[in-house]
């Protein structure tokens, strides 16, 4: 361990129910958890620049190997000072591992016990990802939490299959660890984080966490959830997955999701999210607001000189009107993207600082319900 | 005259052979001349917040009424508060006055004495443009500098037909100041500028003027070029057709151009400027620099950790490499043609800016000549 670098760190600061608020300490910076990461696909947030990123109250963001991978690649962004230079971007970045999306979006793969092979879906070359490889790739982005690499399954399929989809993942996970550990990343301050699978089945999940935990790993995923099960069969999984691993410490459930999925799962002992959402819904013109998700493009707002959302301070609803950003959304403007996706993270974060609030002050089980009694009313 | 509202007012500071630098006082705050107008087509500075723009250096961005009146549509505009709080630009506005975009852009047009009857490019519905709508339209988005509706033919055509379209283009010009007065703008502050025709033709352009004059505006502009003709022949009309126009008022070349015809154009006495080229160029990964412009998709920059421009202070320069303009240009995302437009917005001002000093300290000449060795030279 360099004394240069503050070891990855996680302490809570209060608990309310399985509701955990605390703080990640790391080597570019700390994390308050609950955690929204927002995701920078391609080494950005789509339409926006990083310090307004930053001034949402985001700490840490994500980066997708697949994608970094394919382009620029990652021999590239090393050459050029790593991803955090790259995309000026100095806080923490969790990089995912690539084998969801390498399974999602690459072409013509073929899953074997030594990895993936594929190809690339931008320009058809030919790819291996292996958790060396991952591991690898990871290291050469400069990813200051790096996730180990396993395979996910779709959540309906039969038990053996997700028994021996997740029993693949496990031996992928010591792999990652032993790469993760003579890349040396551990000694320059890089955390490794190991992913539960076993979909929606209590017995597999605790054999997952088992053998995770046997591995040893500074944080635990909840992985192979939002992955099309609904928000009921998550719930249920998230009422013993997280029990399932160390409670001292970060939690972190991939790919979700929701602003209710959100409090859903704090409630449940998660620390950690990310999710397209709040950007990609930025893109389209979906809003997120307290009384629930709004779509500019109705003609409804057209002549509405009101703002957004009262209160929110983001740039958008401070100096805009929903007139506005509905004309900019209608008229395919790069400028809406930017307002809206400025907003929608500026409410996640708003979101995660106000359930941070509830748990330290001991009100978190009054908070998730007033939150759902307006984002879920019927209109 | 509201005394709220200053009077339109030119002073001119300092000239240098036929270039000339000066100020503009109106209503919404000043502008420095030679001024260069970034377009925002639909309410929008594409790809920029209006901060931003501002923090360019612009005193001043453009409107388009054709675009405008088609969506949001006027009407609405003026009952939304009018353009500037529509899209939170507090600055001046000038406003095109639909005549040029209506015969480029709009479907089944036809034009008579009366005006220019169209159908939307956007959902084929009809719609009328007249002097008076136009004046109309440009009253109801609150325009701080008004233009004359006129007609613009290709420059290539017979003597006579641009002959007998510049007769129009005047007859249009006094409806125009008819229609302008009898809406009261000029007692709110506004500005009305008349558009001289004629193509290269110098004896039209004199007699375009001669009538214009007559009529009387506050400012004059000259129409009718870059519109294919070349910088050659845009240069020999600019070498007669502002001196044809009032020295005591300002001259706006309309839709120029590029950084070298800015150049030469104010050294043949033109004052104001407004063109795409910066702001399209940004969205294309084309960038301009003082040593010429250069194609960031290239793959030549796919690994240059220089910034795009040493000299440059934008945040595209500041705080990114050449490499990371480049990944965002090949992968299509937002923030390339966030980044790239304040880069090529930056780099117009900043040219600006530059002449203004030159003029004002009697180095135009000198200016000119380092500028086109260093942005024309050969590589």
């Amino acid at each position: 361990m360099d004394a240069a670098h503050p070891r990855f760190d996680f302490a809570i600061s209060a608990t309310d129910g399985k509701a955990r608020t605390g703080r990640i300490a790391m080597r570019r910076g700390a994390i308050r958890t609950p955690a929204f990461m927002p995701v920078g696909t391609a080494a950005t947030v789509k339409a926006m620049k990083p310090e307004a990123v930053r001034a949402t109250g985001a700490d840490i963001i994500l980066g997708n190997t697949y994608h970094l991978m394919l382009r620029p690649g990652a021999e590239r962004i090393a050459k050029l000072g790593g991803l955090h230079r790259f995309m000026n971007w100095q806080h923490p970045i969790l990089t995912d591992s690539g084998g969801y999306q390498v399974m999602s979006l690459s072409e013509l793969r073929k899953l074997t016990e030594e990895g993936v092979g594929f190809r690339s879906h931008i320009d058809g070359s030919k790819h291996m990802l292996t958790p060396e490889r991952s591991m690898e790739i990871q290291r050469l982005l400069g990813s200051d939490i790096v996730m180990a690499f396993d395979e996910c399954p779709r959540a309906d399929q039969e038990r053996d299959v997700i028994a021996s989809s997740m029993e693949l993942s496990m031996r992928w996970a010591k792999r990652s660890r032993d790469g993760f550990d003579a890349g040396g990343e551990h000694a320059a301050g890089a955390a490794l984080f190991g992913i539960q699978q076993g979909a929606l089945d209590e017995d597999l999940r605790k054999i997952s966490a088992e053998k995770l935990i046997e591995i040893g790993f500074d944080g635990y995923a909840v992985g192979g959830l939002a992955v099309g099960e609904g928000q009921e069969a998550m719930f249920a999984t998230l009422d013993f997955a997280p029990d399932q691993l160390p409670a001292d410490r970060p939690r972190y459930l991939m790919g979700v999701g929701k602003p209710d999925d959100l409090v859903g799962a704090v409630e449940r002992g998660i620390d950690m999210f990310d999710c397209v959402l709040p950007t990609r819904s930025g893109r389209t013109g979906q809003a997120f607001t307290r009384t629930g998700p709004l779509n500019l493009r109705n003609a409804r707002h057209a002549e509405d000189t009101a703002p957004l959302d009262e209160a929110c301070k983001c740039a958008a609803c401070r100096d805009y009107s929903r007139a506005y950003l509905h004309h900019l959304h209608k008229s395919g403007e790069i400028l809406g993207a930017m307002l809206l996706t400025e907003h929608n993270l500026t409410f996640y974060q708003d979101l995660m600082a106000a359930m941070r609030g509830a748990i330290e002050e001991g009100r978190f089980a009054a908070f998730a319900s007033d939150f759902r009694r307006d984002y879920l009313a019927e209109r």
